[in-house]
């Protein structure tokens, strides 16, 4: 089940462009995103696919208002604004509210390990209660083997129970179908939209009553992954994700988010989105080529891209 | 070998008080660092036991400020500033320079994992360049237990080329003995200063060369640790390791953060020192009545501490 005004099907952590000093790159930015959502794909900003993890604060401050200065709907935004400091959870939360945004995707304070459900309850409750705004709809963000934090179906149950309406969904980045279909039968009914961490497991959700997916692949694959949603009752739904598997089987032999950012790069015609932040390192010119020629293979394309204007 | 005008001795990762809104409280920071500097233990403020990960950039700022500010020895401080965003890396490093702080102890990126020796040394050299002040000293922070993003022995080798003198040493908490010696066998002879990640080790790095111990247990057991890192050569050198370790082997057995805290307010008379930031929980006070139980079978007093006006 889905609730009315509640953000549902495929949205992208977008990536984030960066100058060759290493600055975020605003224009180019505002520009990927504005493509995304031509493409009916949402913009899940600042999530793990985006380096939101080597921003500072201030920068994905600077970020957001940005988008929605630049008259992007804010209501298809869900900024991940889940930060190991609780001050910084609360501030990019509360800003995210300011701007109207549809929701947030909060990540665990990812720091330290072995943390008890206890714990992490003061602090997503701490989080709600101190931006205290009832518009906030927070999305818990489960994603073991990056954060090493989970988000287990006993701390849903006592944030649901504790911040009901607040607390709207989650996503599953754990890549372990049991655990999404855990989430679905146990609080699917209480309004709880749960999102697939891939759209590998997009048909399989909506056929259990999920919410859609966030996929780091919709940053260059949007179009396709869009339809599915829209069509997934539809006959030809399991040859849609045949489709949308091989091109993600591609990407995924290859560091992700080099990956996606080398083939924005190449198919926008614009180099420059090949930049990544240290501690992650861009593709070689070899495994740039090899990937561009295994997705030309594929009869991948972006469609729209170049004419948005992505280049500068 | 430790080289001269260069930190050594024990330091602490100095716990962090907080109000009971959960902010930090600085005064009760300043007197809990001072006493600390008159047990002889530096103050390597904003570690793992800090609950630094839990804080913000500016509240960081902040703290080191205030510690500054009432007069206690910056070329004492050895702060915790590797982030996972390079633009708060660089920021925490340049004010801790700019502070006169004798070196700063930096984590590496630890959100994404996985990461290569090349994006992590491209890390480490971006802070360096960016801070750009040759008085930098970097001591490198392995604790793959908590960050699981390990400082490998290739990428000291590869820093200490690129920027001698600046790369200063590191601290080893895997907790493994063989990685602590490797650090001291490569490097040892090159100016780079290992400190052991608790005083387990202290004895053992001393006699191999080492430079020190970096411990939370420093924080409530400073004394006699630093006596043994001031003597080490003498005849009782293995019984006063012994006495160490069992009041670590005590203090190992409740979660370490609030076990500490716990501590510090039970003998300091000020309860409000138990407090800890989510997602941290203190301890039950069943545990709490347990540990000062087995603290006070073993002797363990805090000499100076209430008449240090640690407490309000």
């Amino acid at each position: 089940m889905t609730t009315k005004d509640r953000i549902s099907g495929v949205l992208s952590p977008v990536v984030t462009p960066f100058k060759s000093d290493l600055s975020t790159d605003p224009d180019r930015f505002v520009r990927q995103c504005r493509w995304l959502l031509t493409q009916d794909v949402g913009l899940a900003v600042f999530g793990t696919n985006s380096e939101a993890n080597s921003l500072s604060t201030e920068e994905k401050i600077e970020l957001l208002d940005r988008l929605v200065g630049a008259g992007l709907d804010p209501a298809r935004m869900m900024p991940g604004t889940g930060c190991c400091a609780l001050p910084d959870s609360v501030r990019l939360s509360a800003h995210a509210m300011k701007l109207g945004c549809g929701g947030v995707l909060m990540l665990p304070p990812f720091y330290y390990k072995g943390v008890s459900d206890d714990g992490l309850f003061k602090s997503f409750a701490e989080v709600i209660e101190r931006v205290g705004d009832r518009r906030l709809r927070i999305y818990l963000y489960h994603i073991p083997p990056v954060s090493q934090v989970p988000i287990t179906v006993g701390l849903i149950e006592r944030l649901l129970k504790a911040y009901p309406g607040i607390v709207a969904g989650a996503k599953d980045s754990s890549g372990d179908w049991n655990n999404t279909q855990a989430y679905l039968v146990n609080f699917g009914s209480q309004g709880f939209d749960v999102f697939a961490g891939s759209e590998t497991f997009l048909l399989q959700n909506m056929r259990n009553g999920g919410a859609g997916c966030i996929s780091a692949t919709a940053n260059i694959n949007p179009g396709p992954i869009a339809r599915l949603f829209a069509t997934w009752k539809e006959a030809d739904a399991d040859q849609q994700q045949a489709k949308l598997d091989q091109i993600r089987g591609i990407v995924s032999r290859y560091p992700m988010i080099p990956a996606l950012k080398a083939t924005i790069a190449h198919h926008g015609g614009d180099a420059s989105w090949a930049t990544v932040r240290p501690p992650l390192v861009a593709l070689t010119p070899e495994q740039r080529a090899s990937l561009v020629k295994e997705l030309d293979g594929a009869g991948f394309t972006m469609p729209g891209l170049k004419d948005s204007g992505v280049k500068n």
